[in-house]
């Protein structure tokens, strides 16, 4: 036995027994005679003292940061309290100690705010593990995990583990693939989730599943993408969407009650994709805050409608407007009387590559009700209060318009959107806005290959009113340009994203169930009869013996974590996370192997 | 919605109410007018009564087998009864139903003595797993994956994920690969368990870890061998074997608890690596039954000395005991009547490739105590007599004797003993017996390499007092014929086996923590200095910054599920498992990828 108690457990109340202590030294400070030893573990701090009985041998043994420390003593009162520490009315007056190992002086500090790089701590992850601000990311992770995991019991799922050696069948994202030795030239592929999988077991009539479950993709890596990353995989039969927004509306409320102590009790707010891409500029808006957009101008139809026909900014003569495809505002609160040198840096802020805007067309409705704008010579005062109406503008607001092609613009005004609502303080960290996104397009048009593309997956559904028009159309595109007139493009999809503080956490769909249905969609996506067999034949086989309806849903655990942490970077709530070049800085992984093994394995490498 | 209540939900006490059902058809049968169908679903079957009025109906959508069926009705109280049904008082007398999805005829019958074999039922895994046999074996995986998470949490272990693409450091078996596309020529490996990373957290001062995780081997499958399987895996710091034998007595004790109702109340039985082999002759004894060995005669030492001198059996003459390097003995309760055919059938048996002996001896003791055997010739009847004394066998016992090598005799005289206590019912299903087996040699011998092999695994720490041995002795091996006199040959390793009805369900050991001593195994092992800081650099490093004492262990979570679920055979526990090629039946994978996959990964293929 290595200790009586941990470092975090003492008490006032215990004061008087004889303990012992395991631990880290945190910190040594020297009194004359007595020294004061901060002893650390998982669980805490607890403070040793050292008389002076024990100067001999602590001069033998002279104690540094991060040595490995067991001591025997008493729990004493402190004569000076701490606190902000549990333990910080009590010390140890320690009677006997022995270093049960050393340690160098660690590259960086064991601390809070600690002087290591990104690089330095990669690779000496397993000393950033022991900082505070890592340790309790890991430990709200697993207090999601936990959670997770309580609440889909309670409702009757199961946790089923599904093969991580499948079959490569890539379409959207690139496989992960594993030489087979005992099958030479053949390959595995690692899963990009469990997917067909999960919907075999509704087949087989396991009706509520799930899974917290790595998956594997093998992108080029933006930021925070990781090649490996967990899912809460989740799926249902005998459910309509209704049935599974409500199942998982019930999860993430459970988590924040259990994690967070919050209660969310309003029900999510439910936002159709095409309100989302109007009003926010993208399909995860970030509700924390209003700002919403105003179409002074735009092709994007809602409803078969043009909603902005421009005529609040037409005939003006301001080229700007009366050429662009899109002309979108929105109404900043509280920033009319931003300087002019403020109003420069937005202007140059948009016209950075990543933003790409020619300029931007600002309007200051002054406290006094006038307006000033740097298009007044365009557009009179009651133009301007016109526009700054539309636009939910009021005093003191700061109206910032962007014109350019529709989808750029767009793109462009939900980014200054959120680098705003950033800068003015309106995404809290410790604010959490959920939503549901819903009736999401079926098909995307893929340009390069003049074919659709799914959206979400190839299983998903159409919505039942729409699989009429899938099933009796021809999904071939004759002419690229009138792609949007084809009958497909206007399908919706029985899909849904859960969005939480702008960022999708989770997504999902009903399902094709049946098989006809899902050739069907092999076809749309440009797959042959054969090509579909070979790769999806096992599925649609399974659709032939009694598949259920059904529906799921999958939740990013890496993101979901850090978001709830109040963070908006995965890398520090995974344990050992690789960095933006797929590397594992700390195993020094991926590296060379054996000419042996690549022997064994029927390969060999095309580059040296 | 699809439906108000799960099939088998309702009781007598819901008599009256209106429902809605959906499930599979399991069996239709006509009686005139009338027709009654069984419907299932996950949680049971319910009886559906369709009158007169939906025959017509029923007869335009003939239903059949596996048909998805949802019912509207009432819940009737039956006619006729089945107790056998928790649903069997009730049935619903249908008022409306529509047929969600058909079914083809399924390869082979969905109940309980199918009449599908092996590979079909592999092939068509989505519709074995519907069958009632299959899905108690999952869902009773669920109770274990439950039971030890439960436990496991309020012992204050957190569930760490640990990454699936490591670095390939093959000592013992080898590893699957994974080429990567961004680093050309170079591969991640995925982990034949989380050993080096758990370890890691132990010096990043997560005192108690654990995972439920996949691992990879890629290894030549014996039957019920799986290229990837599940792992329970723990670690503890600041602990001693005791404590670690202590805490995962619990986890056992409590899953059995949990998922079988079973109160385990006595302490698990603990046995040295040595008793194990000297009473029966291997490493994980099957303990729910006597039969020990009788060691006649030995090259075997206990402690350093020779037990058995062979004294009974020596100098009567009888050359195949003469000769024979090893003797062995058991007594077969109550079988002293065996005809002359059983005993020829099971020397048959012994001389088996297989088994490998040149015959087998045999001495009755009879009811009225005298003694019948096959060597009269030799042995007087008061010698007998003693033989069967110090076997232990009673009046009406069949003594029976092996003579050869020692390993292979050993190993035979064991395989006879599970035979017989087999044959015998002595191994019953529903009967469990834990063990902890303790106090293995540290190394093995590989007479290939002329060197040391870790018998456990490279981190495995000896025994405190063989710390000197093994740090002050060069572990070169001189002369191989003299290996077993090396120091290192009597080094004991602070390891422990789990055994559960004679096998191995769980293994650990107290790790190395100090740089120098996990070197010093590096070397031993015949790695150089190099290798094992090109291997396990990272590790050898993290140990220099305080790494605390620590051990752990892992249980083979397949085997374990299968066992406590009264089988051997770990397939039908695994949702979709591969059969003994590595193949999955069902997706057909392993198979081939394109040409472009190949060429972004930079590697070809040297077969065709």
């Amino acid at each position: 036995m290595y200790r009586t108690h941990t470092c975090g457990e003492l008490r006032s109340t215990n004061i008087g027994i004889e303990v012992m202590l395991a631990g880290w030294v945190q910190t040594v400070r020297k009194f004359g005679s007595i020294t004061f030893i901060d002893l650390r573990d998982r669980y805490g701090i607890t403070q040793l003292l050292f008389g002076e009985e024990l100067n001999d041998q602590l001069n033998e043994n002279a104690l540094g940061r991060e040595f490995v420390l067991q001591v025997n003593g008493t729990v004493s009162e402190r004569s000076s309290k701490n606190a902000n520490l549990p333990t910080g009315d009590i010390e140890i007056k320690v009677s006997s100690f022995s270093v049960l190992n050393r340690s160098v002086t660690p590259p960086f500090t064991i601390q809070d705010d600690t002087d290591g790089g990104d690089d330095l701590r990669m690779k000496f992850r397993y000393l950033d593990l022991r900082r505070h601000e890592v340790k309790k990311n890991i430990e709200l992770r697993y207090a999601v995990n936990r959670a997770a995991r309580n609440y889909l019991h309670e409702n009757n799922f199961m946790d089923i583990e599904t093969p991580f050696l499948i079959k490569s069948t890539p379409e959207g994202a690139r496989d992960f693939v594993v030489p087979s030795r005992m099958n030479a030239g053949q390959f595995y592929a690692l899963p990009q989730s469990p997917q067909t999988f999960k919907q075999l077991l509704m087949v087989s009539g396991y009706d509520r599943y799930y899974q917290i479950v790595k998956c594997f993709r093998d992108e080029d890596l933006r930021a925070d993408r990781q090649p490996e990353f967990t899912q809460i995989d989740c799926e249902m039969s005998f459910v309509e969407q209704e049935d599974i927004l409500n199942m998982f509306e019930g999860l993430i409320k459970y988590i924040f009650k259990q994690v967070k102590g919050i209660d969310y009790s309003e029900t999510l707010e439910r936002m159709t994709w095409e309100d989302a891409m109007w009003n926010y500029g993208n399909d995860k808006p970030d509700i924390r805050f209003e700002m919403k957009i105003a179409n002074l101008k735009s092709a994007f139809k809602k409803d078969g409608e043009i909603i902005a026909t421009g005529e609040l900014i037409h005939g003006a003569g301001f080229g700007v407007f009366d050429n662009a495809e899109t002309v979108v505002a929105i109404a900043v609160p509280g920033c009319s009387e931003y300087t002019r040198k403020q109003i420069d840096e937005l202007t140059e802020w948009v016209k950075r590559p990543q933003i790409g805007m020619q300029g931007m067309v600002n309007i200051r409705c002054n406290a006094d009700e006038t307006f000033k704008s740097s298009i007044d010579k365009f557009y009179s005062a009651e133009k301007l209060k016109s526009i700054a109406s539309f636009a939910k503008a009021r005093a003191g607001d700061l109206i910032l318009i962007l014109a350019g092609t529709e989808e750029r613009t767009r793109k462009a005004i939900s980014e200054l959107r959120l680098e705003l609502g950033q800068r003015l303080g309106f995404r809290k960290n410790n604010e959490f806005k959920l939503l549901w996104v819903l009736d999401f397009p079926l098909f995307e048009y893929s340009e390069e290959d003049n074919r659709w593309v799914a959206r979400h997956h190839p299983f998903t559904a159409p919505k039942p009113s729409d699989i009429g028009t899938m099933i009796n159309n021809n999904p071939v595109i004759e002419n690229p340009a009138d792609y949007l007139k084809h009958p497909y493009a206007n399908i919706k999809a029985n899909a849904y994203d859960m969005v939480l503080n702008g960022n999708e956490v989770g997504g999902g769909s009903i399902r094709i169930f049946q098989r006809e249905l899902q050739e069907k969609m092999f076809t749309a996506l440009g797959m042959s009869k054969d090509e579909a067999l070979h790769k999806f034949g096992f599925l649609l086989g399974a659709f032939e013996y009694g598949a259920p309806p059904h529906g799921g849903i999958a939740f990013g655990f890496d993101r979901l974590c850090a978001i709830i942490g109040g963070s908006e970077g995965i890398r520090d709530f995974i344990a050992f996370p690789k960095n933006n070049a797929g590397r594992d800085m700390m195993l020094d992984a991926p590296s060379t192997i054996d000419e042996k093994q690549l022997k064994e394995l029927s390969i060999q490498l095309t580059v040296q």
